[in-house]
């Protein structure tokens, strides 16, 4: 069995390749919920569905999020009710689209925690009406919210993650995070990670998608007893996020946004990393956070390269070897 | 000043019309909520939207609800979940139709509302934004539902008023009705009636669109010590309702399928009743109820054709006086 720990898009990209590599019924993807919101009275959990639809292949390839082929007829007309909205309102919100399509994906999970069922249902129903034989699991059924510190005009301030993210189009500078329920969450995957095979922590954020699922209570413990079989890849290459505000965010918080950066986040839970070929000159130094460093083609241009990304990481991690050129 | 007590489509036709033959802003609509419903987490009020679509004349004008020019995409893609939804689960109806363009205005009442905002502030935010001069009130902004106790081969079950309405099609036996809810819910409106010129209860169902408003405490108080000024048209023609379930609802409940059960219904409370020409013959019984009888064409075939209809109720309901041929 292997375990992914997966935020949003980056996850997503990597297990599309990895189904690629093993059987799908064997990979379980637990995911970031700490992006989770709610809006227009609807539970929206953009990383689980960005998981889902692109193992599914059905996420719209050029935005990232989303599904293909959609359409914004019920964000369009919205419009006339912005216009009314009195002052100090949030409601018909311009700034978080969802598309037609995708609305029914809403309103299903809606409608079934509305009813009692658990996230964790609702999440393994909704792969299955996508036909995925990947386990997609969010990292816990409780309710945990990423709020972030942002600079406003000045002025400190602290937003959900998606005002943060898509509201404020991730332009601001943040001066801290954290995960408002996390502390009495319960994870639903640790006794996944104590059977799986492998744990990949997949390229995404460190801080605020692998973080939530580390700030659950025994996760890093569950973690850190099975070091020798958890391997990452570095979602920072040649100092740079390849999508998002990662980069920004690990120098704004203090942290390196490099591959030792990652490497020294990621060395009390992880035995080896990945990082791409553009990094390798920086080989020693990851190695001398304490990891196992591996040095191959990190980027995900199409789900096959992805493959070749995907047996590496397994075989480095089976193997507890050092891998690269 | 003049307020309508309104169910549905027959109340938003009625409304249409009126607003020809006076000043609109003039006119205040009560609307039933009790078949306010929740589906996927959206806040839906049937009848207001109905009655604001039709003012606004957007309306599509061969269902009778619901926006012209409509699309159904969220609904479709909802069968992809309906297939996975687990037994006994009601997520995922396939039986209310949302359209997309529809579904707006679900998300702008759903947000206010969990803001904090009355059903009436966003009623009239929403009737603003289609650009109503009419003021559109719901009848109280608490809860109230319409509970249906309908015959399931052989067995006496209740369900909501849209599971009778929409999903059942109104096809099955009715053997009663309850307002939950309606003993502790505050009427938004009492004060109006007290200073309306006229009160005009519009032709909707008796028992179930104008049953709700009546059952809020207080109002038929109001509507009986306001009685000569309150003028009600029959939505009973020949004996059948013209839309709906209203003629089959009477005779299960014990009431006549005629203009004169209708009389007999509101004759507490309101003094004319204008009644269809196709019902003259009975024009001596309908008065044997206490009430006055004007005969006019009640058929509203357009918004000018209706507008002849509301002249002459305004007539009558100002001058207490009969009319008719």
């Amino acid at each position: 069995m292997i375990t992914v720990l997966a935020g949003g898009v980056g996850a997503a990209r990597f297990l599309r390749g990895l189904v690629l590599a093993v059987d799908p019924s064997l990979v379980t993807a637990v995911v970031n919920t700490g992006d989770d919101t709610e809006l227009h009275g609807l539970s929206i959990s953009p990383d689980i569905d960005t998981v889902t639809y692109t193992v599914a292949g059905a996420i719209d390839p050029d935005r990232g999020w989303g599904l293909a082929e959609e359409s914004w007829i019920a964000m369009e007309n919205l419009a006339r009710y912005a216009a009314v909205r009195p002052v100090g309102s949030g409601a018909a919100p311009d700034w978080f689209n969802l598309g037609d399509r995708d609305l029914a994906t809403h309103f299903y999970r809606t409608a079934r925690l509305t009813e009692g069922a658990t996230l964790s249902e609702v999440t393994d129903e909704i792969a299955r009406a996508w036909g995925l034989d990947v386990r997609v699991v969010p990292m816990t059924d409780d309710r945990v919210r990423t709020m972030v510190d942002i600079v406003d005009n000045g002025v400190v301030t602290t937003v959900g993650f998606q005002e943060y993210f898509v509201k404020r189009r991730h332009a601001v500078p943040v001066t801290g995070i954290r995960f408002d329920g996390a502390e009495h969450a319960r994870p639903t995957f640790v006794d996944t990670i104590n059977s799986s095979e492998v744990v990949i922590i997949a390229p995404s954020n460190p801080l605020v998608s692998i973080g939530p699922i580390r700030a659950l209570d025994g996760v890093d413990r569950a973690l850190t007893a099975n070091r020798e079989r958890v391997a990452a890849i570095s979602p920072i290459v040649a100092g740079s996020a390849l999508k998002g505000p990662a980069d920004r965010m690990l120098t704004e918080l203090g942290f390196e946004a490099s591959v030792v950066g990652v490497a020294r986040l990621y060395a009390p839970v992880c035995a080896t990393l990945v990082i791409d070929e553009r990094d390798a000159d920086r080989r020693t130094e990851v190695e001398d956070c304490g990891v196992r460093c591996v040095v191959t083609d990190t980027i995900m241009r199409t789900p096959e390269v992805t493959r070749a990304l995907a047996d590496i990481t397994l075989t480095a991690a089976r193997e507890g070897a050092p891998h690269g050129r």
